[in-house]
């Protein structure tokens, strides 16, 4: 059995035509006018495909097809394949929205088979995967890990509270607990995504059998000097740039001495105050992003860190705050599922690699609560979150396959 | 004589009225609505204190009290006194202005006295001192060094164009030439400001004697990489903030080795895209400041950071782009007006020292052509281009009857 890549890429041009940008790359932020047209149109085409179609009280959007084609006994847990078809401010083409229509393409095609299986099989596409308000809401929301009052607060980047587009998106922000669902209901989640990397490309592998997710622990740090004119004399300067330089440089050397090839340390976002040529910043604003699969390396990163920021307060007259954006443990992913993957990429003749996955996905949290297994595909130049991201179109369709093959065992009843 | 603190505080009052802004400071960017309101008050004070007023071809506004009270053989050379009105984007309440006004009242109190003097005293507020469109546009125009071509496709942060703002404020921007005098129909220029850092309240100082001001050398510098996730390997990295990083701390380091305590470094503006946290930039912008008494250690900066930066597009697979904001050697200030500052100081018993500049000022412009010195006056706690910036009202009385006797001792022919 074989998807049929012309109707998903179809599909994937039908999505990509959604808050395309002047310059290239795509904007759908979560909840967002170009959010919901995208969400309409996922709905749109889970419909023309027969599925039976659902919007949980996170948002996330649900195609199930029923086991109902041969065996069906009522009482199996449902295969649940997908990811996020939003994205960040400019986003690249691929980047979940492939995990969810490739999944909407294998459903036609096991539909249109005929062929007998257990289990329902259900598509779905999960909620802010992207951070507009909080990363992986839709996942943590169906895991049971999210409640009214972690939400009622929460702003994004440019003031917009997430109680107001979720209203605004017909969702009722005080019910968001009843999202969650008995894991039980669900024997096994999958994710095909492109890999944030060239590690496949390099190698020469079409199929990335992922094996976990490393662990993310990511801070905002603002450091708080004294604004001065440039021409100041060196004494007496509380230059905030120079207490970040330090404060970067230190976690860099962290980085280097204790971190292995699988150990990343990112700063991705500063913003200094005033920000002109002739006056010292009296403040800076910054992110400190670590990733490892070893969760050792990350709480130390963490302690590094916190007592680097500790000496600046005490010996060099600036105020420090810090708040954790983020902390994720490495998550294994499931050792049943995943040889399952490996046969697939065999039977099909694709070189396939097992590797962990760098970038945080729905998967991930998942994977806590339900048996989880994630499947990359080669992106060019290892480019992602930006407008040059592309995966060749046969890798999409090995990619799919893939998941097909998967979803299906999964579905019939071996593997697990 | 004395000035009468009073009237100067009253002005000083009346042009901070002017662009004040919401939490703070002021607004007078050069040519703007603000700056214009500014120059109108400024010459309805000149015309009120009997002074012959102009504007010349660059937007400097000129007050000029003739020296037809008793001595005045109509060949001598005039003393111009001043500084400028403008502001950075929230100023603070005397940078600038006191230069001005503190002159306007040294002319109104001399005029009034009906002393005899061989030479006019001209007070003069320049135009954008302050770098909207070019530093130190009026005096550079003054001394001839600013034609048409050179401002024709000047723009301002916000890309509006130096030509349209002097025309909306009644200049013609190709008579800007015409601004040019002949140097000889000066015999001094001074200028007194508050000191831009703390080196006069530290040491108890009230008069600073500015021997100089240091050269200023700034460069633009654009690093482009690739933007890729934060979840990427770190193989294959192109990220820009850590080139970014490299290049800052090798600087940093150019300067502790080789740089007085006089030579400070300063990197006021960074600007990263895409600037998020869950992705390396690919693209960082910055500014890098180095100023110094020594023009050879500036030199050796410039060269220093075009190899820093030389090496990195050479190993680094990155791009690089720099572009000099501003060169200004090292001024050393006329050792013939400097006398007559100290000799007033230590007459009226303020504690004085000698100093160098690190701020650039219009003076160090005009002292290339015309005989200049500076006078400064303590800044509490060292702050400048900020809203806490503040000088106590007895120093800046102090400062302004230093301005008044040394004005009066060239205009009646002592010292030069």
């Amino acid at each position: 059995m074989n998807i049929r890549i012309d109707r998903l890429m179809d599909d994937l041009a039908a999505i990509n035509a959604i808050g395309r940008l002047e310059g290239g790359g795509n904007r759908r932020r979560a909840l967002s006018p170009e959010d919901m047209e995208g969400r309409a149109l996922l709905l749109d085409r889970m419909q023309a495909a027969g599925l039976e179609t659902r919007v949980d009280a996170a948002g996330n959007v649900f195609g199930r097809l029923e086991s109902d084609h041969g065996v069906n006994d009522g009482t199996q847990p449902a295969v649940l394949i997908g990811s996020h078809i939003d994205t960040i401010e400019r986003g690249g083409r691929f980047d979940g929205v492939l995990g969810v229509f490739g999944a909407l393409e294998c459903l036609r095609t096991i539909g249109e088979s005929g062929v007998a299986r257990k289990k329902p099989i259900e598509v779905v596409a999960f909620t802010d995967e992207e951070e507009r308000f909080i990363g992986f809401l839709g996942s943590y929301a169906l895991v049971g890990s999210v409640g009214y009052d972690d939400i009622k607060d929460c702003v994004d980047h440019n003031g917009t509270r997430l109680y107001d587009a979720m209203q605004r998106a017909g969702l009722d922000p005080h019910r968001i607990a009843d999202a969650a669902v008995d894991p039980a209901d669900y024997c096994a989640f999958l994710e095909l995504h492109i890999e944030q990397g060239s590690v496949l490309e390099r190698e020469g592998k079409i199929i990335g059998v992922v094996d976990g997710v490393k662990g993310n622990f990511r801070w905002g740090v603002t450091i708080t000097g004294q604004t001065d004119h440039a021409g100041a004399p060196l004494t007496g300067r509380k230059d905030a740039f120079s207490a970040f330089h330090d404060v970067a440089a230190r976690m860099i050397a962290f980085r280097n001495k204790h971190g292995d090839d699988d150990s990343t340390l990112t700063i991705g976002r500063v913003l200094m105050e005033p920000n002109i040529e002739t006056a010292q910043p009296g403040r800076v604003e910054f992110s400190v992003d670590f990733r490892s699969s070893s969760v050792g390396f990350l709480r130390r990163a963490d302690s590094t860190l916190s007592s680097v920021l500790q000496e600046l307060t005490e010996n060099g007259g600036y105020t420090v705050d810090r708040h954790q954006i983020l902390v994720e443990d490495p998550v294994e992913f499931d050792r049943g599922i995943r040889p399952a993957i490996e046969r697939s990429a065999e039977k099909r003749g694709y070189p396939w690699r097992a590797m962990p996955s760098g970038a945080g996905h729905d998967a991930q949290v998942i994977g806590r609560h339900i048996p989880s297994a994630m499947i990359f595909v080669p992106s060019v130049d290892g480019r992602s979150h930006c407008p040059e991201e592309f995966t060749r179109t046969p890798d999409i369709e090995a990619g799919v396959n893939v998941l097909l093959d998967t979803a299906l065992s999964l579905a019939i009843g071996e593997g697990t």
